[in-house]
């Protein structure tokens, strides 16, 4: 079994043979921003997975799926199955990865007894010959593998697979890995190129199975998971599936041009093709990568770093189709995105990944859970307008308590209890910290202290703790995309961004160090308004209000008196900040001027000949005051707006 | 059975009770723009729909149902239905509503024969108690209005019924109007409120039976219908079917504020409710449909008259939510909204109801045919990008032959084959022309004659053909709510825009008129850039070009060298009109002056601070030729846009 030198125990756990340019270090969060938000995914929303878990059913059907395998019967009749999609079962996959990696942060005997007995429940429900899936083993018996557009069975398994090699990996306990071993086994027995000898040439509609089989490779060392990755990766795009975009079938990766499909499909797929790319040293589906990654975020990615445009299909829309309060921008998009670009970056080395990660997590990602980490939103629109008739269901603009497609609570529970991995890395040179956190960053050499309030305040304070002696090597911080201006202190020496050693994004920092060594990094968070690339027809004449790395909005629980959507703001007057400890658990807001239109009434017909329209009367003064996206709809339901006509 | 005076062989054939301030008028088009469009009609799509009918299998299900009527036996196995959808016999019934108003121009034998068939074949696929739908007979037996949210019973009646009542008004013919009265009765013995004696307190998730209960009541003199159909409308926004704005089940018409959920729906329902206000007189469903009339033109229509932003439900969206490449604006809104708009044209007397039936007519309407009349548009998106990949099926921005869901084309050709009913009406004062075409307008004392090459050309000339002697009356011209200037000339006397007896949208020429009186009326066709309320996010800063009742469109066959979301139009410089006899079956063309921008290169990022965005280096001058809207993707596939930057 392969082991990485002192790798963390968490997602991407690279083996030693991998082609990447860094490798993921340690990292330990002790206070601060998300820490908060941690302890809440760690005190509250995690220890009610399986409460909701039990009441949507899926426990149940895990529970008759055993007791049909015990009572050596397939054929349950259908009306006692619960749920409404075929893969509710990755919804206990996804709660037990989340489970998993919050138990490798600490003892939580609670938790523990949880997760041992709902794996006890799904090694129960497995099919003797592997196989494992409550709605085909519940109401499709015999059908298996008969629908692979959309019955996501290996999608289930992928998420399956994902959480055993997180229970393995965060426990040492090999119950959960022998079921997705068994399950893997019994997918590469069924699945392979004509003349393989396996009986089906075919690819799952939702990708998953796939970075996951990478993932069960670096959990086992078995090189055939490796493998039957490559081959399910290398077959999407043709027309296995009827060719369509949604099924990420229409073209293969390594030939597409552009981002397109369901997003979440899209970007699973390309996680894997990054892990593959890491594992195998493919520099052609690492091309694709960095290639559909600069598509992605210049022509398909919203400000928030939410991703997709349509409601209809969940798809990434066309180039520079970017609505705003039609955004769809799913939480599990924005976290797959985190996946995704996590993988570029260790694999190039480049600092842009980490900069998407960073605006993802802070904004796209973090508004898909409520300040209490009891309430969710699915998708994560930039405008929810006045007058806004919410129409529920899963795809609301109102937080729900949980989904009849519950994908998105147990993904962010399991990329919060996860978060430590994505923050730094390591390589030969020293130490990379990608994110700012107070806590510990850490090599098998090397262990850096940090304290910050970031996001709010932009003081970085980075203390060497241990270094080989004598030894130099290099401490890089991860100058942001957005940072305008910066400071840095390091022992004697001061740099700004006229003369600091940046390079493609990271400060390079070579020294021979000295525990005790200190660092002291401030980055400007003067707030700033933002437009966006003329061809974005969506916010036209508008612009946004950023700070550091949050995007900002205003919301009507602010401004009382009146809607959003005839508010204009006065870009010649500079937003300034206030910090507000009382408001929304502690926020810093921003200030702006801006004025509520009068509209004149035209009668029925609001298209006026544009030479008639006239300067409109002056509009009535109005203080605007603006939250960070991220806690938006955690007071009263209203309207929202990200993006601000200025005239 | 109660007769209008000389009531045109039409839809919304008022009774003689009917509290309506006007009454449809009979109309003959003889040559000119909507002549050609319904010799296509004529002459291609309607001789072809039973083929298409026949091949998407409807016919089949028609077949199948009388077969296992004529075996006395309901079921026959799923497999053998055809067609994806519970309401796949209203594409017959509005086939033959088509047929039907198209039999009405004159002879046409092979139509005939055609009608005659199909309707026998409904005829025999009726069930003895006067039941008929093929899926729920088919794939369902037994299984009769159980699911009232989703199973389009009712709304397949009612489109049953509104065929009936064609063929019989066109034909004299009883056949189908036996069937109709037939399942009628059936319903009024099923549905009513609790006490009634009826089983069930129910309402279809899709209206149409209410307004095709009014039709059937004015075509029997049963007032059984009249009540049924009130029944039905009152009975939506009460949560019978779980209080979805989908199924016009969240709020009463009565207490709505706007126009909401799926499109059509919505659109049934008000033309329904504007029947009962204008055959029994309640003053509040009048009210309700002005107030919401005048909701949905100021803050939920297309410039194009297109109707709904959602593509996810069909829905409306909120207010000033008109996106353009996802602009929905399905072309069986845009007849649903000619249909309520000319029932409140009637029930008021208002010029605004027939000035948004023009726009509608002339674009979003229109747009839904090719100009070869055999392939078809079910959404009319407002953008198509550069780069779009379109993913196909029946929301494609592609023309299709047929669709999945062919609601669409069926009914194109319903409102073309009638179309002449909703162009004209008279009252105790004398004609209103609502809509200029050449031929004649009439009522039972007076004839007017039209000859126009509008909308190319202003000019209509108007000839009294028949009048009573020595008894004025007044001739009503529409003067379009687009007109910035007109000239009308009467006799001696001439009027312009700053002295004509113009009130309310109607030029009013009251005179004792004498057969060969002329009246000259020439309207203003400058092209004009149109803006948008400022509330309109999606094309702020845009103009559209427009001209008479036409909008125009940029298509990238006529711009080669590059896309058009780079394009910047110039409203400093007039645009210029260009007839085209060449183009696109002959059009007149507006070229007006633009650019191409430079767009400066920043990176991955598509989002730079708004003061550091500088002025735009010059881009190449580009000469813009604008097509009508109505004949866009009548070529190769590319992009368009309707909405252009200025800057």
């Amino acid at each position: 079994m392969p082991r990485t030198r002192s790798a963390p125990i968490g997602p991407v756990r690279l083996t030693p043979d991998a082609r990447t340019a860094l490798h993921p270090a340690t990292v330990a969060i002790e206070s601060g921003f998300w820490h908060d938000r941690r302890t809440t995914n760690a005190r509250v929303s995690l220890p009610q997975g399986p409460d909701l878990l039990e009441s949507a059913g899926n426990l149940h059907n895990l529970r008759l799926a055993a007791a049909a395998r015990e009572a050596a019967s397939d054929t349950v009749t259908e009306g006692e199955f619960q749920g409404a999609y075929p893969f509710v079962d990755t919804d206990v996959y996804k709660w037990l990865e989340a489970a998993s990696w919050q138990l490798a942060e600490g003892e939580d005997t609670s938790l523990a007894a949880d997760v041992a007995r709902i794996v006890a429940l799904v090694a129960a429900a497995q099919q003797p010959d592997g196989y494992l899936n409550t709605w085909f083993q519940l109401v499709k018996g015999g059908e298996r593998y008969q629908d692979l557009r959309w019955g996501h069975e290996l999608y289930c398994a992928g998420h399956l697979i994902q959480a055993a090699v997180a229970h393995h990996r965060a426990t040492g306990r090999l119950e959960l890995l022998d079921v997705a071993r068994k399950f893997a086994d019994h997918i590469d027995s069924v699945f392979g190129l004509p003349g393989s000898g396996r009986p089906i040439d075919g690819i799952d509609g939702h990708p998953e199975v796939e970075t996951a089989l990478v993932e069960l490779y670096r959990e086992t060392g078995e090189r055939r998971y490796l493998d039957l990755a490559g081959y399910f990766v290398d077959r999407h795009g043709h027309g296995l599936l009827g060719g369509e975009a949604y099924c990420q079938d229409r073209v293969p990766l390594r030939e597409a041009t552009n981002v397109e499909g369901h997003a979440v499909r899209q970007l699973y797929l390309l996680a894997a093709a990054a892990d593959l790319a890491a594992e195998t040293g493919d520099a052609e589906l690492r091309a694709a990568g960095e290639r559909l990654w600069h598509a992605m975020t210049t022509t398909k990615t919203h400000l928030t770093g939410g991703l997709g445009a349509h409601h209809d299909e969940e798809d990434f829309g066309d180039p520079y189709e970017l609505p705003t309060e039609r955004a769809y921008c799913e939480t599990c998009a924005a976290i797959a995105s985190v996946q995704w670009s996590w993988r570029l970056a260790l694999l190039t080395g480049e600092a842009r990944y980490s900069d998407l990660i960073e605006r993802t997590l802070f904004n796209g990602f973090l508004a898909g859970v409520s300040l209490d980490g009891e309430r969710w939103l699915y998708v994560n629109p930039l405008q929810v307008r006045d007058g806004h008739t919410d129409t529920g269901g899963d795809q609301s603009a109102r937080r729900t308590r949980w989904f009849r497609c519950a994908c998105c609570p147990p993904n962010v529970m399991r990329l919060l209890a996860g978060l430590t991995h994505y923050l730094a890395s390591g390589d030969e040179q020293g130490l990379q910290i990608h994110q700012f956190v107070t806590g510990t960053y850490e090599t098998d050499r090397i262990r850096v202290r940090a304290e910050t309030d970031y996001p709010w305040h932009g003081t970085i304070g980075f203390t060497v703790e241990q270094t080989p002696a004598d030894a130099p090597w290099t401490l890089s911080l991860r100058i942001p995309q957005w940072c305008r201006d910066f400071r840095v202190r390091c022992g004697t020496e001061t740099y700004d961004r006229s003369d600091a050693p940046v390079e493609r994004g990271w400060l390079r920092l070579t020294r021979t160090w000295e525990p005790g060594d200190r660092v002291h990094l401030e980055l400007g968070l003067e707030p700033r308004l933002t437009a966006a690339d003329p061809r974005v027809d969506a916010v036209r004449g508008c612009v946004a209000i950023e700070r550091g790395p949050l995007v900002y909005c205003l919301e009507q629980a602010d401004h009382p008196g009146g809607g959003l959507d005839d508010i204009v703001l006065d870009p010649s007057r500079p937003p300034a900040v206030k910090h507000r400890p009382d408001l929304l658990g502690g926020v810093t807001t921003v200030v702006a001027a801006g004025h509520r239109r009068r509209i004149p009434d035209r009668g029925w017909w609001p298209y006026p000949a544009a030479d008639d329209t006239g300067p409109e009367p002056d509009g009535e003064p109005v203080e605007l005051t603006a939250i960070p996206y991220h806690v938006w709809a955690n007071r009263e339901d209203g309207s929202m707006r990200v993006w601000l006509p200025t005239s």
